[in-house]
């Protein structure tokens, strides 16, 4: 599968001259990429193309081509690829649609043959319909869209079997600073399909956490042998689109996918220790937490620390309605944090900090009650959420809590940091945190969210290590 | 209460010299702000603060005084607020904390005797435990927090009993462009409570939204008239603290709230109009949309148009999880969104526009197709997700599809308007629809968790409106 992701070398079959079409931006995104290998766009019609020679067709080519890209009109795609298979190519990307989601029975036809070419002569292939692969780090790609100011230093994969991540968000991604490593789309998955990349995957350094967009399994089995493979090794979170019947009509049309029953696939999701969210949102949130850093929640039960009886409030009642608990804190923990927070609960869980800053000091307030409960063995993680105020020496709240914090998150006490506050004081404390491997959120629940998925992973971890 | 909000004059008992003392910052904040009416500083040890003359005692100052901020040790609150009863003040803010909500017998006690002299007096009391008023169209402010930036022209109330939206929130509101009318801490409610303040708000033209954080109500019977009486006029969007035990455990330790149980509290939501909402999140992205368009969805029925294949699945999947339906076009709508939509659903919901508008053309395709779903008449409302792309010119993504929802707004066929793509872009379309009074977010899932809670409103306000 390498070959997909980092190839010697590749044809651009359908290499066009007019700008913003798909036929030029995926040659044009290999030239500005400075991809190393070689490059042979082809088109019958076009003498040299972006300052590269173009080659009237595959055969043409004197040297053998590691992977083939292919945009051209659907009924043409058949006779090629098998140019392409006859030719020695290992892989193609067929980016042309207009295949089996179509519904019509001559496209549909059109998708068997391309199956049969890949069954008889080996050829891997991804898609067809695929918007391609993003592979920045190794300076590669087989989609045309403009990845410009995407990080290339990120250690999230992303899947879609649509062009959601590789199209639509890839733009996203580059300005709301996703980590991304690679990004993979996979179409209408006449071969390469989840379970594929799965595999090749759990093997790849480049990849730390799996983040899926996915409407159908084309194999149910394969599927998840692939994900209980990978699971205990690198976390997959999955985004199920069609779990209602307007979904579910949607996709069918959309991917052509079938349903798979939402219990059904609850089921699969607690037998290979998939992380499922619910929303696009809580993917990014979520593969961004696990991308921060590899330490996991060791237990459910939660220290609150906040400086708003409100957010005190509503963060037990979220805690309590994730299924995680707030934890019960010693005598002692509870006498310690008395000694700087005086309110009538007397140091119990949640930890409220104001007004008492304004006696005990911000500082002194919020690392006392920070260490004091990560020290207590009936606590397994905290969320403390800070200021992000406005400040002219633009210095962190304080890095003493980081400290605190990554003594405590070496032994599996995870602390989540919402910061709330000024646009920009958020932005500098999210930073100042998240440099140091340290998950921050804006609000609350958005935290406990997270560690909520996040410790829901490691129990799952744990239990396969158990069986080692 | 109006007195509450634009006083004639204000004595401030307990200003401080010492600068971040609320005693000190209430009086700045006054200051700073250009109030109008007269300023008394009150504390025996001071002659000049701020450039103001200081007085001893509230009987020292020879005019009278219409409302006094008391911020001084607890245990005088109750003298010197008969003292203010008998100068003829009309109202009191008691900043001051450490009574009931402390747990602590004699505290209560003392908060007992300013109950006493309320009914004894007729002096009205917010508070004690309340973070003031923040009233910035008048200039005036009973609070001590940095309201730097925050928008004067704004149309949401916000109420909370803590501080929650006057201390931790406020540089929050600033900075994230929430538009504030007016923000008011209940405190421990001994008089002024929700009731009072709703009843105050629905003649209040400076407010047409009200977002409320509650954790219990001390008047059930009061609550639920004034309610009654505010919801046909102005959505009030509420978000209960303390719906598990954890929470309940900690509001009461709070606010002193007791528990209200949760089906008692949908039951009053279903009767009284409120908007519920279940995070902060919501209930400002709810808050917001009610303040950008005084227009309301007319009806469940709802059109998706998108880019992405992806979106239209999740968006399906998401109306139907929220009570909403999605449409069924008309063969005649089907039809015309096919002419430049060119997929397997001819013209069905959702609409996919990628890659038609290859070939149509960006503009052509998403005219077309929000257009003629609005002319439907099985078509209650839309969701169209546009592009949010980087543009050297700046210029909006259409102003033609801004024309066609206002055009059909006014027969309340509601478009929320969804922008992805890149962050100054999404940030670019936000502005130039917000701007003409069209609710934008960024994730399709956003914009129908907010239809949904501007549509249950709608259809609550109606139902009261047959009946006059």
């Amino acid at each position: 599968m390498e070959f997909f992701f980092d190839p010697q070398s590749v044809a651009v079959i359908g290499a066009s001259r007019t700008e913003n079409r798909p036929g030029h931006n995926v040659l044009r995104n290999l030239v500005d990429l400075g991809y190393k290998g070689k490059i042979y766009p082809i088109n019958p019609n076009i003498n040299t193309l972006l300052g590269l020679p173009v080659f009237p067709s595959i055969e043409a080519i004197p040297d053998p081509v590691e992977l083939v890209i292919i945009i051209i009109p659907t009924p043409l795609v058949p006779k090629i690829l098998r140019d392409c298979a006859e030719k020695g190519v290992k892989g193609a990307v067929i980016i042309t649609e207009g295949f089996a989601e179509t519904g019509d029975a001559e496209n549909a036809q059109l998708q068997l043959e391309l199956k049969q070419i890949v069954n008889e002569t080996g050829i891997r292939v991804l898609g067809p319909g695929t918007m391609g692969i993003v592979n920045l780090q190794k300076n590669f790609t087989s989609s045309y869209v403009d990845f410009k100011g995407l990080q290339t230093t990120g250690n999230i994969t992303f899947i879609a079997q649509s062009g959601i991540f590789t199209g639509g968000l890839v733009r996203y991604f580059a300005t709301y600073d996703i980590p991304v490593s690679r990004i993979i789309s996979l179409g209408n998955k006449i071969d390469v399909d989840d379970a594929d990349i799965l595999n090749f995957l759990a093997k790849d350094a480049q990849t730390r956490v799996i983040a899926s967009y996915l409407e159908g399994i084309s194999d149910g089995k394969r599927f998840i042998t692939a994900a209980r493979n990978i699971s205990p090794q690198k976390p997959v979170i999955v985004l199920k689109g069609g779990t209602t019947i307007a979904g579910v009509r949607a996709a069918n049309s959309h991917t052509g996918s079938l349903a798979v029953d939402n219990d059904i696939f609850n089921a699969v999701v607690k037998q290979t220790g998939l992380v499922r969210v619910e929303t696009l949102t809580d993917l990014f949130e979520t593969a961004r937490a696990f991308s921060i850093t590899p330490l996991l929640p060791r237990g459910p039960r939660l220290a609150i620390i906040t400086y708003s009886g409100c957010l005190g409030v509503l963060s037990s009642d979220t805690a309590l309605k994730l299924g995680l608990q707030l934890a019960t804190f010693s005598t002692e923990t509870s006498e310690k944090i008395h000694e700087v927070v005086f309110d009538r609960k007397f140091g119990a869980n949640p930890v409220d900090t104001y007004p008492s800053t304004l006696k005990s000091g911000n500082e002194r307030v919020f690392t006392t009650a920070l260490d004091t409960v990560l020290n207590d063995e009936n606590v397994d993680g905290a969320i403390l959420t800070v200021w992000g105020d406005e400040k002219p020496d633009e210095k962190p709240f304080s890095p003493k809590i980081r400290d605190i914090i990554l003594h405590h998150q070496k032994n599996g006490k995870i602390t989540i940091i919402p910061v709330l506050g000024e646009k920009l004081g958020i932005e500098r404390e999210r930073k100042f945190f998240e440099d140091s491997g340290i998950i921050t959120t804006i609000f609350a629940d958005q935290a406990i969210q997270i560690y909520k998925n996040l410790y829901q992973y490691n129990k799952y971890k744990q239990s396969k290590e158990l069986l080692h």
